[in-house]
């Protein structure tokens, strides 16, 4: 309590300053996906390698096929943490939607809040300075951090990462940590912090059915030649039975059921079918009966069709009996789902309802297996403790729907979990024109991660 | 008999005049979907005018929106008769897959046969010659024709036949007679001539399932919002039972059992499941079960989707649950089935199966009755036993899959049945490249007129 007190105090009192150095990060115009950018990319590493420099990091600029990493390394007593963000950014297109050049950043009022607005404020520049600034603080009030500190900062999240994993590979041992904290997700609102303790995985596959050797006139054909885009629809619609459950066999296989105090932690968020869905236009969950719609979508797995096409698509009308119809489906999976297993089932129950003269031809979309950190992790709790301390509520321990791969990779490759821990708010715009970034979320964010890093710390 | 036994020697006698004159229809590039041949549709109208007046027709060529019509007529004693046939031929693209030039037709070998090779050599100028010729042999025989008898040649049936329901409107009175002859149709080889005596109808409807007011995330809000392509599958999926059967409330209202004979006769043409779908790469018939293959598509009504789309349906994936998604349905119908309660009765089905948060939109597209003639029809059986005599084999009486609005228009606008009779092959690549007629349709089917004119016009 004696060592945080002062840090805190720190954090306010150079708020301003931390401001001027966020801001420089932010006029670095390091969108990673157009080619155009690529020495705004490495200026941003730079620009961070010089930053953890000068507060005691060993920092280092490493290439990649792609934008460089940042890897940086403090030392310190205690566990070892990795912490993960990342510099680079989407990109601005459409320009005329913004108020004010997305790299021109400011910090504006914006309905009672003060706001840090430009490209990267929200994702995910803002948010990783938060760290940067609680490390300067407690480095400047002790002149040494509370435990032993690791960065990696990527410059490619935003496309695709396609560097990430070869390069956690070949750095293997230089990176592993006791456990990783990861800034990259939202608060549950402005006055309840998170923490992401599950992420859905993911199996994409694509069928194709194939009846005829050529599209056929349905007025010659129809009655007699299998219709494909008929078959298709049966298969997808045998998917899911009256309660909205999947019926692939062993689908559910490593599936657990989410403890009963977190759902009721979930419930306690007051967040209904209505209000959820209400805001698209929905308001019936289609997913399993009897489970809440928070439930649904953070600990439950799903079938979805992405995409299905066959036949005459255009204006009009054409009387084709198709050759072939096909289908893009999802499976978000959850817990110890096995995406090959997941992916094998759903390609034997589309074989099994086959006409005797249709095909089914399959492509596989990608996949990655859930995350699901234990609830009873000690980080986990313990970093809920300090969120809970700083904010005006009670720190929550949720799930997220999407999957974020870097979670599941520090699992993988590196045998490392991760916390999810991050301030961002649904209205940020992040992606889109006018993004911005909470001038509370900025200045709460750096005092949270001095409170976690410090119950880290503690024995 | 003394009366068609000349006829039928004159006709002999002068197949190489008749053929000469078809060359001279068939050099003319009537190409109706193309407006810079409006010119040559038009002199193919004229040429068919001043042939019809040269064999003593009152013949006229009259102007429409789109391309003119022929009306023709010769007085008779007895039953009057309109014949149908169309001038116009289809595009000729792609042109570099012809062995000749499309308008410069001539007669060739093909596996053993003489064929009249060109566009518009067998759709539908050799055929309509065929009826042309017949008049000409008899009246160059017995300075009459053996009855009434007036003829309507239309430049648009390649190109929806848009001016032709108004035309026959305008002109009910003068074109209305005890019942329409119409040679656009096929054989049913070449040794069994036949008689289109069912065609089916169409229903064609368009639904859009709509659900959320935006595409959305699949991680995000897969497993709780409605998608709008489940919906459908399962919508889709639910039109036919396990027997093929279309489950539809009333679907089968006004659907009437083929007589037994009738159905005799068609499986006594050795058409099975296998020879028939076998040339399309199928084997299982996907209609009725216990139905033959030639019942399913010329008697029984179906539900077919001829196309379907939603979502995300480029290359790769994307993890989106779509706002809308749609297919294209059409219904074949048989005898009497009301073409507006399908329709009704489809969209009742849709609604009923909506989730509640689910909105359905409908387009219509397009509607005609079943045409079916009485299988005890007098002019039917005259004209059957007339085509038995002139070919090797008994003439069939078949319905056909499609749908052909001329009947259906006759029956009507007119209030007149039509006997389609045509001497057509399966193998004559209409619409296609390389377009022919064999010489001995082209013979025989002046023969066949000839023999049915005779017994139409006998007491």
């Amino acid at each position: 309590m004696t060592a945080l007190a002062p840090v805190l105090a720190n954090i306010d009192a150079n708020l301003d300053s931390s401001l001027e150095r966020l801001f420089g990060l932010l006029r670095i115009r390091s969108i990673s996906t157009d080619p155009a950018y690529a020495a705004e990319c490495r200026s941003a590493a730079e620009w961070l390698a010089d930053d953890l420099r000068s507060i005691g990091f060993e920092a280092s600029v490493r290439d990649t096929p792609g934008h460089p990493m940042v890897v940086a390394h403090h030392d310190g007593e205690g566990p070892h943490v990795l912490f993960y963000g990342h510099y680079d950014v989407q990109p601005v297109d459409p320009l005329e939607l913004w108020s004010d050049d997305p790299f021109s950043p400011a910090v504006k009022d914006e309905k009672g809040h003060k706001v840090i607005t430009g490209r990267g404020a929200s994702d995910d520049k803002g948010q990783l300075m938060t760290f940067v600034e609680a490390c300067r603080a407690y480095k400047a009030v002790h002149g040494r951090l509370p435990c032993k500190v690791s960065i990696l900062f990527e410059g490619e999240e935003e496309s695709g990462s396609p560097s990430l994993r070869p390069f956690l590979q070949a750095n293997a041992e230089e990176l592993k940590a006791d456990f990783a904290l990861i800034c990259d997700t939202d608060m549950w609102d402005e006055a309840t912090p998170s923490i992401s303790v599950g992420l859905r995985g993911l199996v994409g596959d694509e069928v194709t059915i194939h009846a005829a050797n050529r599209d056929l006139h349905s007025g010659m054909y129809g009655g007699a030649a299998a219709n494909p885009i008929r078959v298709l629809a049966k298969i997808l619609a045998d998917i899911h039975d009256e309660t909205g459950r999947v019926t692939i066999p062993g689908f559910y296989e490593g599936v657990e059921e989410t403890p009963s105090q977190i759902k009721k932690s979930w419930d306690s968020l007051g967040e209904t079918a209505e209000s959820f869905l209400g805001e698209v236009g929905l308001s019936v969950p289609s997913g399993e009966k009897g489970r809440s719609v928070l439930e649904l979508i953070w600990a439950r797995p799903t079938a979805e069709f992405n995409g299905i096409t066959g036949g005459y698509t255009g204006k009009g009308f054409k009387t084709v009996i198709a050759a072939q119809a096909s289908a893009k489906v999802s499976f978000r999976l959850v817990h110890k789902q096995n995406p090959d297993k997941i992916r094998e089932a759903f390609r034997a129950f589309v074989r099994e309802r086959l006409p005797a003269d249709c095909k089914a031809e399959f492509e596989p979309h990608g996949s990655s297996p859930a995350f699901q950190l234990s609830y009873e992790s000690p980080f986990l709790n313990k970093a809920k403790d300090a969120l809970s301390d700083e904010w005006p509520k009670q720190a929550v321990m949720l799930a997220s729907g999407g999957s974020i791969p870097i979670a599941g990779d520090f699992q993988r490759l590196l045998g490392m979990e991760s916390l999810l821990v991050g301030f961002a708010l649904s209205d940020d715009r992040i992606h889109s024109p006018n993004e911005k970034y909470n001038l509370s979320s900025f200045h709460k964010g750096q005092r949270s991660w001095a409170r976690i890093l410090d119950r880290i710390a503690a024995r």
